[in-house]
């Protein structure tokens, strides 16, 4: 039964990442965001890309190591071209460079284009909170969404996400795909062989479907809102286009060469509009007034954006991190293609 | 049967805020806006205001001609307090002087606190888009909101906005409040007896109810998102409440005390990131394929956000602006108090 310490974990995924022609300090960094995810509970943005992310440094679409340019650049923005180095290197240069620019200029943005994956969006807005200032991402990638009203996948799931320092209250971070769901939830419940709820999906015809396969059948997912109010998660979903597809050089999710994320990063600095003590105090009084409201039925508590995530984090810091069968087996054998011995690593867990 | 044309209601509008005590050019901006939200099909925020900023003018809750202060200001931030005047005129001033500050510096966020009603965001964002800006506007308010989860009215509608200049297609703008519907819409359904749709709102305890004089009873509106999604919709309304009424200063939804609207406004130079040109081109491309989608059965067509709007608005401006029995009498009553005797515009009409 595969289920290990975050450490452990870490440990194994630096040391492939390292073998593989990564940078130690790089390494380092996609292993901490990608077992971060894991503790969070976002499994399918945690070790199970160690796997897909060592398949695209073999196939030269990834390329560890590679140089960030900076293609334009004001006081308050730039422009970086991340010539397909890791996501996570890339975007976490992007969100330390906007917060820079807002520390002395009360704004950053910073866009980049050409990178691989940048995980969760959560870890670069969180950055820049933890800087005491307001972090904002929105990053497209390649089409999993239909318009509101059409059928075909020319969207992509175009999250958004939203950090604000706090006082007493723990950190205020949103990280939603802007549409009904992320395409990882569709991928779990089929792996599971699990129906969907009622309202994720379409199939080809465009007609609601339960059946998580019809999405890669031609299918597509729904946008935030469904046929109540789905124009709006649409309109959200295009924003999101244009400033991660359009405005940072990396193209939207329906060209047919869109590769990689487009990033929009985003920090503003607090103490050009109010102290950070009175924003502190005063988002940690909203937290507790919206936690202290009456609850529907059916509901046992009111959960703030990142709390689910933050409750996963401490149980599994606790408890391990479950890693299925299946990526295990995957991750063992391109370690020990290289050979790297994942049982000394699981070794050390014991003593 | 009342139907006028829009210069008509513009003309008695702005002759009734210069007799309750306006400026010329405050009063002909609020009257601007106010037609063109008739025009656009959103009465709610249409003439029928008249009455109402009317009546806060007498009651000194608003107060034309008010100055504005700049409180805290860096060559990309400013913070207004609006001492109550028009929120139209402080909210046009915000967003002037964000564009003005992206123009040199990449970017430009204002925030305004202390103002009256703004109506429609879409008309600050489209200014900015005017000016080869993109606009982005956060606005925060009363309670109408209960959060993900839970009964009470604790969170505004939080409306967002985004626009983005074109070239040859129409000018993107998305206009939506984070709940799954605006106030307006119950308000409407209440005033022509009909029953609302399913997921709207919620009754005092918490049930899902489709007559809307629930909400007015101690219920609330939903998140945008439902039962299926709805933490999305409450995690960005949230967001609204802290910029728009912690960073703003204007108080969040769920203070006692909270009056008026809470204003984050702010323009990105394109230029310094894209071309506008190719900007324009891009998203015109982008804009195409989404509106040539294949259509799901029941749908004739793809609408772009602020597409519907732009149609009410070539109809009306041929057809005239409907105007409720009511609404109309309540307007030539206060128009009357101080002697304007609105037939005398309605009598233009027909030369």
């Amino acid at each position: 039964m595969p289920i290990f310490k975050a450490e452990t974990l870490r440990k194994i995924s630096k040391e492939i990442f390292i073998v593989y022609g990564a940078p130690a300090e790089e390494a380092e960094l996609v292993s901490e965001f990608l077992i971060k995810a894991n503790l969070c509970g976002h499994d399918s943005h945690g070790v199970i890309r160690v796997v897909q992310y060592v398949k695209a440094i073999e196939d030269g679409i990834l390329k560890p190591g590679a140089k960030i340019d900076v293609i334009r650049e004001t006081p308050s923005s730039a422009l970086l071209k991340g010539n397909w180095g890791f996501g996570q290197v890339v975007a976490k240069r992007a969100m330390e460079l906007a917060v820079d620019k807002a520390k002395k200029n009360s704004v950053g943005i910073v866009c980049a284009f050409n990178l691989y994956h940048v995980g969760r969006l959560a870890d670069y807005t969180m950055f820049a909170a933890e800087n005491n200032m307001i972090g904002i991402a929105m990053v497209n990638s390649t089409p999993t969404v239909a318009p509101y009203g059409g059928i075909e996948r020319l969207i992509s799931t175009a999250p958004i996400s939203y950090a604000f320092p706090t006082g007493k209250e723990n950190l205020f971070v949103l990280d939603i795909a802007t549409s009904v769901c992320a395409e990882g939830k569709i991928r779990v419940s089929l792996h599971k062989g699990e129906k969907l709820p009622e309202g994720y999906i379409i199939d080809k015809e465009g007609k609601p479907s339960r059946n998580p396969a019809d999405l890669y059948d031609g299918g597509a997912i729904l946008p935030l809102g469904g046929d109540l109010a789905g124009y709006k998660g649409f309109g959200l979903g295009l924003v999101v286009e244009v400033m991660g597809g359009i405005l940072s050089h990396a193209k939207c999710a329906y060209e047919a060469d869109k590769k990689g994320n487009g990033v929009f990063f985003e920090a503003i600095n607090i103490e050009d509009f109010i102290s950070v003590d009175e924003f502190k105090d005063r988002i940690d009084a909203l937290i507790r007034r919206i936690k202290s409201s009456k609850l529907r039925p059916g509901f046992k508590k009111i959960m703030l954006p990142g709390e689910p995530e933050l409750r996963t984090e401490m149980k599994r810091r606790k408890e391990g991190i479950f890693i299925p069968e299946r990526t295990w087996k995957e991750i063992t054998e391109i370690a020990e293609k290289k050979g790297i011995d994942v049982d000394m690593f699981v070794g050390e867990e014991s003593h």
